[in-house]
């Protein structure tokens, strides 16, 4: 099957990704974590999924799955869209093998994707759950039931899979199932005008066309970003059809389909739905070069980059309906702000930034990957949160119902583990979000230690990126190629850093001179062994909310290059709040702290108000008296990984 | 029937309350009040209770007890307590008629009281709930059900309608009906071991002892008192009767049954159940000499005071159970703080002042009273809070869940309507607690412009206080009796005034000299018009919280006497968090507000955070510019009588 080259894009500021197998990841910070994902994360996640982990909740998707083929007997358990952390997982596993072939971890995916396989159904349907527990309730809750959630989970893996091994059986196996879907879905007569009720199908098939080529799957995955929301709605008709009876009407702002995709001004409802459905929007715009959908994506796209995501880039802040709320409504201690969102994000924002090469998506992106993703996953990579506040009390998470889906301590696995495996299959692919590349340019989006190979100007090109970034701010780039070529090199001056310096092979270059939309973008003819010097100076910044966000109000968090700094009660003591940062004080990198894997850590001067005794009136014209601390910050993702206690993020100014 | 004198405290220290009829207020401040109370709010809330009140929730808590007296037919409609509501009113008629005869008023509450009797079954029993729709199931689940409680509040309503009108109707009612409640409990072979579920007929005891005599009455309530939280439990034995079927088991802390109330240390559950029992304990304390009693009531009162209560006296910081949640767990958005619960705060600390005359107590009376019972009414009297937290963000109100029992408008009555009459008994009865007298001394808790009448030395002595409390600060106290007598008068120096000034006939007295637990004691031999000045300096004071508090660190309240202030959205626009108090801001009474009554206004020079562009990003290392405003600050009792919007009582300082 030949693979599709995308389509060069119109406008000049597109640009396209760079397929997994052209990037090599080498640095300090993320080598050692891809190689993780494939010995130890993947490894971990399996037995979790078999329910070999002991505490774990009971997972039973594999089991399910076995049931499904025949192979097995008993009662499916589980959510209803439990094979999607098989599909994840899958999904991972072909991520992993595109950059370290692992003949074990193959061999048990090879066995995996024969289970699925024999699960399918004749009609080439697919999921476990209806076909153990409801074969004739198929198709009939579109709205809440996920089939077709799980089929785009299954896609990606079958696309993932093939990409990494070139073995085609699951992606025929999810080929088939498409095609099933396509055949009873679309606006043609007799077919069903659904659409996915947990969207994920429409940016799932957009890459299956993508490696197939077969258009019918470009067009479905349009057609249900098109029908969503029209009238009449789908959804209503389904729920007449099958009598369902609802204390209230149905909030169809949780899934995104309250209006047509193109009338959405505001992020609304399930965080990560929406940021699959808006991820599936930019694909169909930069697919199809559809300007309304792409100005829809931009509206919320500042919708919620300018009032409803978190520092961390965590996004989603009330556990009802694991939703957003409404404008500067951010609560710390209250965050949902599910890892899955977070990732969900990432996707959304890697999209926009092909569609129009502007900093402001890949700093959304390198925040929630650098901060709100990664506290989703231990440094070991065998606990995980879901819930990544950004102030934890452990004793309100504990006695308090309003805090008790905030867990103060990092789980095995999950009930609902739909995070465990994002995050891996996430890690495992990041080679995707490190660069991207027209016809005459190469674009550096992530600074990470890499080599990257392009196609640029008629020639192969081979750009390899020296840094420790996010620990240092400095960054080599030298270039491989065979003849002199002209073609430009971006590079992404981030939004974090105020004073950026470039040169080339040593000559200053002016930064202002050559940057647009927050990219250097130096254009010459370029010479084997040119090198490009990118110093990003990254002291401690105290970061302040704009005046809207009231819970951050007296409040600064610190910042270091890209990484979001916290204070742990392990470092320093119970009662975070209590602590201050003097104006005055000088914010300095003191030191690496061991057990975190030698991140930096920040310290300050502070100040603390002093306990009193116990009898002392709680409330008095008398200041509490304060006493001089200092205060140890540590980055946020690496928040949880030591003794269990409070954790801040915003710390009032004094 | 004799009136049963109070036994003389057996220590220096205690004290008795003077009767209702002994007292005449005629200040300013509280006499309109209480005028009101006769005049609008009994005749408002009688409407309310019958279904007359456009707009507001359905109560049917009359035509309940109609149906029960077989006057009327239809189903019992409401709480399971709904007959509480009527009791509660015709106690605060009871306390209104104790001051201002009115014929109207009277002649209705005798009308009700007839329908109550006649709802009274043979056997004493009554309880509209259960005489109309589960006749077959009195008595059966004490532990939910409160038919316990509905007979306290009548109780009391006999109690003080009795002691207003002289009439026994009522009060004959409630002696059949607890008779045939004694005849059921008890420690008594043959009666079951039960006690209220939710706590008040214990308090209602002892009043009905004291008018009655009844020695029954008072060794039922300590019976009441001791029996609660003993092994075997009786919650449980009742359960297991009933064949009850629970997903979790029931949480005794709710209903503090969970231990023996000697063993018990820290304020749990229910606030409003929590309050009533400590009441009680507190009752049977004092007419025991219990000591043990009266020390399990300290430690559950230091608990509260020192780590449960907010600046208000609002108690009960969690929706969920309207409930105690933990140590210095008191946030200000979602906060419940019942009204009831801080009017439950002002009847235990009362008690507590007459068991040990330590201002302590009566500074919590004052500060609740003021603060947290007082905004739980509008100004006209005709719409009530039933939350009263210390801020108020509208939009999270009606979009989060988290918040949803914050409802930021009045509202002209509840499904749930304990808190509106509640109001109406305090203020009525609000001449109880001005006053305490002993054999050789008086004593002044609050300063309400008054006359008070008293027993002392053997002699009349009529007090008659002046003073514009709480406005300020000058109170004057002149004494009339007939021949020279030696007594104390001791007069509070309240908590909040740092340099109180006293003089007695003009003559300065050395506060220290003559102050013991927080009250200026002069024993002297007083001859008719003595006058003494007691001058309580009242500036605006910024307010700290314990370091513990979270949610008040970087923040100051203000308070100016017993009165708590704060901002609302109609004086100082949006986003009242962008507010911040410079630490070098002069505090100033700054006029008057008319459409609330002419109360003070504080005025400071304040700095706020300026309003960024629509598309500003959301999180800068630049600190948001900052413009300086003059900020208005009302009594936080008046807020929410005007344009709707948002209210903040702290306040962060720069």
């Amino acid at each position: 099957m030949p693979k599709k080259s995308v389509r060069p894009p119109s406008e000049g500021s597109h640009c396209r990704a760079v397929p997994l197998d052209r990037v090599t990841i080498c640095d300090k910070f993320w080598a050692p974590r891809l190689a993780q994902v494939g010995v130890e994360i993947l490894p971990y996640q399996w037995e979790a999924l078999n329910d070999r982990v002991p505490g774990a909740p009971r997972s039973h998707a594999f089991e399910n799955l076995r049931i499904a083929a025949g192979q097995a007997t008993g009662e499916f358990y589980g959510y209803v869209f439990q094979d999607s952390d098989i599909a994840k997982w899958l999904e991972a596993v072909g991520y992993s093998l595109s950059h370290r072939r692992n003949a074990e971890l193959e061999a048990l995916a090879d066995r995996v994707i024969d289970v699925v396989a024999k699960a399918q159904q004749p009609d080439g349907y697919l999921d476990s759950y209806f076909t153990v527990k409801e074969p004739d309730k198929r198709w009939t809750n579109i709205r809440d039931r996920h089939e077709m959630y799980c089929a785009g989970h299954m896609v990606e893996a079958g696309v993932a899979y093939f990409e990494a091994t070139g073995k085609r059986a699951l992606l025929d196996v999810v080929c088939r199932l498409v095609d099933h879907i396509d055949s009873q879905f679309g606006p043609q007569p007799g077919k069903k005008r659904a659409y996915p009720g947990h969207e994920e199908l429409e940016l799932a098939l957009v890459k299956l066309y993508r490696v197939t080529g077969e258009i019918r799957y470009l067009r479905l995955s349009e057609y249900f970003i098109n029908e969503r929301g029209a009238e009449p709605h789908y959804y209503d008709l389904e729920a007449r059809e099958r009598q369902e009876v609802r204390e209230k009407p149905y909030d169809k702002t949780y899934n995104q389909s309250h209006l047509p995709v193109r009338e959405q001004t505001a992020v609304v409802g399930h965080a990560v739905r929406a940021m699959y459905l808006y991820s599936g929007m930019a694909d169909i715009a930069y697919e199809t070069n559809d300007i309304t959908l792409h100005e829809a994506c931009r509206r919320l796209w500042e919708n919620l980059t300018r009032r409803q995501m978190y520092l961390t880039g965590g996004i989603g802040s009330a556990e009802q309906g694991e939703a957003f709320t409404f404008d500067f409504d951010l609560p710390n201690d209250t965050a949902y702000t599910e890892t899955c969102a977070a990732i969900g994000l990432v996707f959304w924002a890697h999209r926009m930034l092909q569609l129009d090469v502007d900093r402001e998506y890949a700093d959304a992106m390198e925040r929630a990957l650098y901060n709100g993703v990664l506290s989703g996953i231990s440094l070991n990579g065998r606990a995980y949160f879901y819930v990544n506040p950004l102030e934890v009390w452990p004793a309100a998470c504990e006695k308090r119902q309003d805090h008790a889906h905030v867990l103060p301590v990092r789980q095995p696995w999950f009930g609902c583990a739909c995070c465990p495996p994002n995050v891996a299959r996430l890690f495992a692919s990041l080679g995707r979000y490190v660069y991207s590349e027209s016809d005459d340019a190469i674009y550096v989006h992530l600074y990470v230690g890499s080599e990257g190979r392009f196609s640029v100007g008629g020639q192969s090109v081979v750009l390899a990126q020296t840094t420790d970034y996010p620990w240092a701010g400095v960054v080599d780039v030298k270039l491989t190629l065979e003849k002199d070529t002209e073609f430009s090199v971006a590079l992404r001056l981030p939004g974090w850093c105020t004073a950026p310096q470039l040169s080339v092979n040593g000559k200053p270059v002016a930064v202002d001179s050559v940057s647009r939309k927050g990219y250097a973008t130096i254009t010459r003819c370029w010479r084997a062994g040119d090198t490009i010097r990118l110093e990003l100076p990254m002291p401690v910044e105290r970061i302040h909310a704009r005046p809207e966000v009231r819970e951050d109000a007296g409040r600064v968090a610190l910042q270091r290059g890209p990484i979001v700094y916290c204070l742990e009660e392990v470092d320093n003591g119970p009662n975070l709040p209590a602590i201050a940062l003097p104006r005055d004080a000088r914010l300095s990198v003191d030191g690496q702290m061991r057990a975190l894997g030698d991140v930096p850590v920040v310290s300050f001067a502070g100040c603390r108000r002093r306990a009193v005794t116990p009898t002392a009136p709680l409330y008095s014209a008398e200041e509490p008296a304060r006493e001089d601390v200092v205060v140890r910050a540590i980055p946020y993702y690496a928040w949880g990984n030591r003794k269990p206690g409070e954790m801040l993020v915003w710390i009032g100014e004094v």
